[in-house]
């Protein structure tokens, strides 16, 4: 069940296993407190990076898109957490609405979408596809790999209500990340839930907000737990107007890089850390890998190819890209069969409900993993492997290595609660 | 995993499992609008019995004694669950104290203490253990056959709180279940959290009142299925005044072994079920199978020997037994390597989170399991097979029959809270 990892996990991760175990009830506690103030995100991916001498978050997705990669063994996990989600929402709730990626014929993700609609059946609704896609104008099947069919079928929209013909659901959720903007059909919905809410989309979502929110509570946790912060989380600057076929936004972009590997690099020679330092140049709204490029001298920066212009200027449904995140590289450590890994953790409401590897054997430790190649291991997150082991030599336990991932994840899911909270354009502001 | 069941299973059973699964949405619903209103026990365990033309509860304990009976792979699940009970009861909580049962060195309860204590660490408390023993005035080791050990701690009560040394707990969860009468340091407890209540133990409890709440909330809930609600319910009788050493009240026992009787051939003869009914006579306080008896002739009762009379006079902690359920037997028609079993279906809050057989090849199909020769097999609640698998033939999957039984477990839950609430001495009456 534990793939097989070769790490080399020494010296602080180790010693922040150990402090992380340590403080199981602390921080427990602490997340109770914050869960008693903030609401989580629905349901929440985080990528993690583990380098041996530093654990980190590097992207935090609100609409996670592969929960078929958990085993059927996490599935009861993923149900109890989705039971008590919707009984927060909306317990009298019959019907949910789910919003999935349009003119997508991708059939891993067609997967995830039968596997949040069977996790949302089992928590006791009634499920139905429906699509933002006005192409789609009667219900269509799809067709699974495994031989099962989806049907999608067009909204219906009432003056106040989102739905489908002869379906109402008190709950939509969206797994659509709307980096085509926001839909005019969505807008205005006032008595349904609409989940997650539309500013959690791409139109509106920035990394660097998030990273921003991120960092606070890095600190904040870092003092519960006596330790510096860094060894949790990944620096990072942004540029806001950058036009990478015209060339604007260089110096921007160039100087940042340069003063962020100079942090990086101090914070190395602090530890004693003899590798050479990285950065992660990405859009600052996006996803799916596109846009993603590393840089190891800010000279590259300012020499691009024609080519990484290109494969720079545009991300998914051919939005351009004008905001930057100049995020800290954070290598990974762990491999699979010799392919670099990297942990993906899944969350519905506050509970970790499971996680796999992602791996690219055609990717360096440096390098973006979520690119074509990718393949996925799932993580022993579930049976009793998630639960941590007290007394184990740290670094050498799987389940306490996944329980502190747990919690770095679930702090990246707090985050994205004040990162939400934040940008809320409907907030009620006291002053 | 899932245990070989040789099991007959045709007719009405498979129709009521049909029935539920095609229905989840609206048991899921119907589940999540009941705890809208009322508040699930803080864990339950329930005995059930599936007699193939019928499947019922037959105990339901609110002090569940066989958390080590269930899977490691089971735990994740409990552990959701504990957080999720927290939460809602004291989430600012640092500290639990756990009090369990006086005086026993049975070394599978003591398995279960530290599965509990376990199980409360992971969700993010402090345990610690109080003993109601006044003869454990110091902190004293316990050890368990895995070589662990168990500390148990001298209570310290002070005017509003109950403790230990150096050790104020927010919530004070009972594993005991207050056979032996209401201790006077648990009284007037206003500041703290006491689970489950007091009057939850069998001191003030009684089996009547909790199947007299059943019986409602099965004829409620077969009304959303559209069934007989006999399917599910098991018919009952009380006796109060019943002394067996002396003899009292054994017209009482007669009389409505006979009316009982006659009301179940009734119905073994609508369903064409060509078994002879039977009773079980048992205290109506009480538990760890003490004091309970198979009574197929009402003569039976009228002519006792000396044995039986001594057998059921007295239950745990050398109580007298002197009110009486008598309750329809339910035959079991599973079996595990030809000895007969029961399902035992554990959960936490509202949670189902595991379960297991008892199993006994030292009794009939018509007798008490909960008996020495007992043995415990965990069933494949947990993993994938807790889901229940749609289109699978009724009958013929494991997954689905598990289902089933977590549902009518849930249904006594849901009766344990309407007992609860119905015999809460504190209760504020509105008129």
């Amino acid at each position: 069940m534990v793939p097989h990892l070769i790490t080399a996990l020494t010296g602080p991760i180790n010693e922040l296993e150990q402090r992380i175990l340590e403080s199981l009830p602390a921080i427990e506690r602490w997340f109770r407190l914050e869960w008693m103030e903030h609401t989580p995100p629905f349901y929440t991916s985080v990528d993690l990076r583990n380098a041996g001498f530093k654990l980190a978050p590097v992207d935090t997705n609100l609409f996670p898109g592969g929960f078929n990669n958990l085993t059927p063994e996490m599935l009861p996990l993923a149900v109890q957490a989705a039971m008590a989600a919707i009984e927060k929402i909306c317990p009298e709730a019959k019907n949910l609405l789910l919003i999935p990626e349009s003119h997508t014929r991708n059939s891993f993700y067609l997967l995830n979408v039968a596997r949040l609609v069977e996790i949302f059946h089992q928590a006791g609704l009634n499920v139905r596809l429906g699509s933002l896609d006005p192409a789609v104008t009667a219900p269509t099947p799809i067709a699974l790999p495994d031989g099962s069919s989806l049907t999608i079928e067009p909204l219906v929209r009432t003056r106040g209500r989102i739905g489908l013909k002869g379906f109402d659901p008190c709950t939509i959720l969206l797994n659509n990340d709307l980096s085509a903007g926001l839909p005019e059909v969505l807008s205005d919905v006032h008595q349904q839930y609409l989940l997650p809410p539309l500013h959690a989309g791409w139109a509106v979502r920035r990394k660097t907000k998030h990273f921003a929110a991120y960092e606070e509570l890095a600190k904040k946790f870092a003092k519960l737990l006596g330790m510096d912060p860094w060894l949790i989380n990944p620096l990072f600057a942004h540029c806001g107007e950058v036009n990478f076929t015209e060339g604007a936004g260089a110096d921007c972009l160039a100087s940042n890089a340069e003063t962020l590997l100079a942090k990086i690099r101090r914070k190395y020679k602090e530890y004693g850390i003899q590798e050479k330092p990285f950065l992660i140049v990405k859009a600052d709204a996006g996803t799916y890998g596109m846009g993603i490029m590393t840089v190891r001298d800010p000279k590259e920066l300012a020499d691009l190819s024609r080519r990484t212009r290109n494969k720079m200027s545009v991300i998914k449904d051919g939005q351009e890209v004008s905001e930057v995140i100049l995020q800290e590289g954070v290598p990974t450590y762990e491999r699979i069969n010799e392919a670099a890994a990297e942990p993906v953790v899944y969350m519905i409401d506050r509970y970790v409900v499971g996680g796999f590897y992602r791996v690219n054997a055609e990717r360096g430790v440096d390098e973006n993993l979520n690119a074509p190649g990718a393949s996925f291991v799932p993580l022993a997150f579930a049976g009793s492997n998630q639960l941590p082991k007290p007394g184990a030599k740290p670094g050498a336990s799987a389940p306490n290595r996944f329980y502190m991932y747990g919690v770095i994840a679930r702090l990246a899911m707090v985050a994205a609660s004040y990162e939400l909270e934040a940008t809320d354009p409907d907030a009620e502001v006291y002053e």
